[in-house]
């Protein structure tokens, strides 16, 4: 039986710098039907990812901005309550860009059926969903490590850079983690193995840094932005390679320290050093490559080489919390919130 | 005969920012003889090209600095006068790294015979030498134009831009040129058949580039820096490559206008339009392409096809004001000394 209501959480005014709570406003409407031919989803965990925070701005972003007024963007696991679709049957568990709410009509495009048996469903979110495919492919198609060399991750106790380092140690590359605080820098060293960690929040960051990277840095996965590449740029080898696939440092706006330009620089590394900085959106990669990442990650939580952490909050009243704590890094694993879960 | 006396002009001092004369002098030293196992070269041609600037800098680059008093550093097109090696008789012809001087020993190491039937012995300084190299394995190495994309190079009417340019048209793709001034920008456009072309000293120099490429652009040949990157960077369409050989508008040291960090805007463009930056030096290429090349760009010129221009100073004793002439944009077409051609 459906309920009459439905909840969701619209984007209320757009932010400027950090997101504050007036941005966010929850409404009641009518649960959706399912359309002619498509179904209704009823969103099990939402998942809260940086990129949301372009996506409020007007600005033009690799996607559509939000409109005023409409339901906040997201993915979610959902199961299938009503089905007009051959393809999909009521209880089938999916991948669905439903957005912040708890019900969705879906016209069965954009979908990726689940296997509940495979792991817990919310991996799908994360390790074994896109934050995973992003770690997987940024590393693998553009990273490139090879044994030996040396791989540096930031938010290395995030859902991206926990698995950067995890698959850098499964080739044979020295895996060195950023991360911010003491809690998380024991997390990424003593739970996840990474070979060294680095608090950013150290006063002597940059020489921590360089400490740990004795053979300088071959692979620079750059999912932060900000001050942090000051201190990586100096230690990057020659023929380094650099993913860039997120500036979650960026996303609230310019920092107060805009006194000097730091392009010149930076160009002149990249020259001198011949490196590849190259950005990347994880579906640019996904239709040749996911199943190798599924197949690969799966066997590696399987057998306990590959660990993960989520942090699972409660309502989807409280999403706009727990995405504004994401963003000053207060999460602490794959930030998921438990919907109708 | 040998005269008794050579040539030389040396460091005599580092520069801060624009070097001046009083940063090189001429000397006079005893001609040297070939060593054991090597030969005694005459320099014909020496070239002149913007990577010499860093070199007199004391701060690392890519390659070692040259120390005060020592002879400038400098690939030229020399004749053998004397040899004790087995590989070389006199009068062969060869690309060697002489420096800037009359007469070099060499240890019969990184020397290339150049064949003088094949097109005129200066060409192995510009098109069918290292810039031509540079473009080349820029161009089709990292750039990879298909047809119908469009190719944006500055400095397009020098050794490099001019190569990029044409061979950007060789596989269809739209090649647009920027240069400095209405002779140069002429050149380009009727003498090269670039499909347009921009004088970056216009006043609506950013406009016109964009209006220059109606379809954005696809690949960035980046050789000069600075302030045209600012123009360039919005007209980048998704998965736009970026070749990065040379920096010469930063050689002379920083602009006057450090009020803003230009780093944030371009690591969001990097992300949010998967963009590849990639410095290069010519010779990482070298070992693989350097035939392919030399095929190429000579049936290119025997053909036609592929035109180019060559700025030729006459003496030894003008390499220094050539030079300085050189990092300010006042040559047109490849910078070369002739000193004993």
């Amino acid at each position: 039986m459906l309920p009459s209501t439905s909840r969701q959480i619209v984007l209320a005014s757009r932010p400027s710098g950090r997101p504050v709570p007036d941005n966010f406003r929850l409404e009641e409407v009518p649960v959706p039907r399912a359309p002619a031919g498509g179904l209704l989803l009823r969103v099990l965990y939402l998942s809260l990812d940086p990129y949301m925070r372009g996506r409020m701005d007007a600005a033009k972003s690799y996607a559509a901005a939000v409109e005023v007024g409409h339901v906040m963007v997201g993915e979610s696991v959902s199961e299938v309550v009503e089905s007009n679709h051959a393809d999909y049957k009521v209880g089938d568990i999916v991948l669905a860009h439903t957005g912040w709410r708890d019900y969705a009509p879906s016209d069965g495009t954009r979908l990726r059926k689940l296997d509940p048996s495979l792991a817990p469903l919310t991996t799908g979110l994360g390790v074994l969903g896109m934050p995973g495919f992003t770690a997987w492919s940024g590393l693998h198609l553009i990273g490139k490590p090879k044994a030996g060399e040396t791989v540096v991750v930031a938010a290395a106790s995030g859902p991206v850079g926990s698995l950067v380092g995890q698959l850098a140690q499964m080739v044979g590359a020295r895996a060195v983690g950023i991360a911010g605080g003491a809690k998380k820098c024991e997390y990424v060293k003593d739970e996840l193995g990474f070979d060294a960690v680095i608090d950013h929040r150290s006063s002597d960051f940059a020489d921590a840094l360089a400490a740990a990277c004795p053979r300088g840095i071959d692979v620079y996965f750059e999912n932060v932005g900000g001050a942090i590449w000051d201190a990586v740029l100096p230690l990057l080898n020659t023929f380094a390679r650099v993913p860039v696939c997120g500036l979650i440092a960026q996303y609230n706006g310019p920092s107060g320290n805009t006194a000097q330009d730091r392009l010149p620089r930076t160009m002149r590394e990249i020259l001198s050093k011949s490196l590849t900085l190259r950005g990347f959106i994880n579906y640019e990669f996904a239709d040749e490559h996911y199943p190798a990442f599924l197949d690969a990650v799966s066997k590696g939580i399987a057998d306990g080489r590959i660990r993960y952490r989520e942090d699972i909050t409660d309502g989807l009243e409280n999403a706009p919390a727990a995405f504004m704590g994401m963003l000053d890094g207060k999460n602490f694993g794959k930030a998921i919130v438990r919907v109708g879960g």
